[in-house]
């Protein structure tokens, strides 16, 4: 592991930025200016970090301080965008808490995108995607990523199997069950993808038409009934231990 | 997969009961009696499923119903107290709403014990065990499951490693990283356990002292900072699929 420099400290505040960053000033209003100012309570010469998913991450020191804002200085890039194992997590909506779950834990786990799936038995409609956003940014300041899932626009299941890239392989999580999903993984390196029912699970012809994919392969994630984001976090994990960079 | 027979419906309301369950008339009162009679609202005649942590479950029938408690018939053992594989999960406590995810999580993934276990940095002083409990009860019950993990008394850290068992591994997720969790999981089978740090970490000392113990075997989750609740869902995950009963 690398040595850990004295400064900045380990709680320097992290924040977000959604555009590209570079050397020089930058002011912050709005609420990551109360979160700085308010919150962490940050005063001139204290350290910032930000990031932009785009170049990395930036050493910033305070430079002045408003009620309301504050002027940044960036000095210097502390770390590049950092790589990111090439998985997709592909999974309907969930109720609020367990679907903000699930984002936060596939934004720490390191999946490359988050692709809301529309599915038959989803009990809620539309997945807020800006509250699954707001829930990885979160996850992703607090965690030291430098990197953050894409987020896809929301696909119907039979859209998302139409236009199924031909190079990565779709693992999904049937209740019926499959192939244990350790060997599965491991024999089949290379670009994937994992596949979450909602809580009320795929329906028959869904079921049949993601079995129907030549890259659809069902894996079993044991003998006990998981819930749809703990079969996520579980399927993220074991790929990442056996096919990811772990 | 067995088949799955039509009676009682699959969204026939599951129980947990604190003690030995046979066949026979039962009473129930109480907060389990509000649940059945106003949420569930179940009339005569409609089926029940208890289970027990011990026998395993049981199909009831309700037989009378009054405005707050049934009276419900056990007819069969459906299905016996099902194997639990042998991992416990030793975590110090988080705060709510994390401590909570991670109870449910370690029940729906199957792990036999969890161990409160106290270390200096935790930010929560005295585990709610009570709370712990009734989240795995209710992760129980959703999940269709007939054992709960056991929960041990909260333990200091000194003491758990003073007094750990010779014969199983201690499996423990430390942020200077160590051997790759499948791979080390993989080879070694047998009784095991996952500790999981405060959101805090473990200070040097404790770091140190669980290094130590023969049988402690540090695990790398990959390069990402995993926040404590994910990583105790990742490794168990892992375990699970390497050397548990996926």
């Amino acid at each position: 592991m690398a040595a850990v420099p004295a400064w900045p400290p380990r709680s320097t505040p992290r924040l977000f930025v959604d555009e590209e960053l570079h050397e020089g000033p930058r002011h912050i209003d709005g609420p990551p200016a109360h979160y700085l100012l308010s919150v962490m309570r940050l005063k001139i010469g204290d350290a910032v970090k930000l990031f932009d998913d785009r170049t990395g991450e930036w050493l910033a020191v305070v430079e002045a301080t408003g009620k309301r804002d504050l002027q940044l200085q960036l000095r210097t890039l502390l770390r590049p965008r950092e790589p990111v194992p090439d998985l997709w997590l592909c999974a309907a909506p969930l109720k609020k808490g367990r679907v903000d779950w699930m984002a936060e834990k596939a934004c720490e786990l390191g999946v490359a995108r988050l692709v809301p799936v529309l599915t038959r038995r989803a009990v809620v409609g539309n997945p807020n995607t800006d509250r699954l956003r707001a829930h990885m940014i979160e996850a992703a300041e607090q965690c030291g990523r430098t990197a953050l899932p894409e987020l896809a626009g929301p696909v119907k299941l039979t859209a998302l199997l139409r236009e199924w890239p031909p190079e990565r392989t779709l693992f999904f999580a049937d209740e019926a069950g499959g192939e244990p999903a350790a060997a599965a993984m491991r024999a089949r390196p290379g670009p994937a993808a994992i596949l979450i029912g909602p809580e009320g699970g795929f329906d028959d012809a869904e079921r049949e038409a993601i079995r129907a994919l030549p890259q659809a392969v069902a894996i079993g994630l044991g003998p006990r009934i998981l819930r749809a984001d703990t079969a996520a976090a579980a399927a993220i994990a074991v790929w990442m231990s056996v096919a990811g960079d772990w």
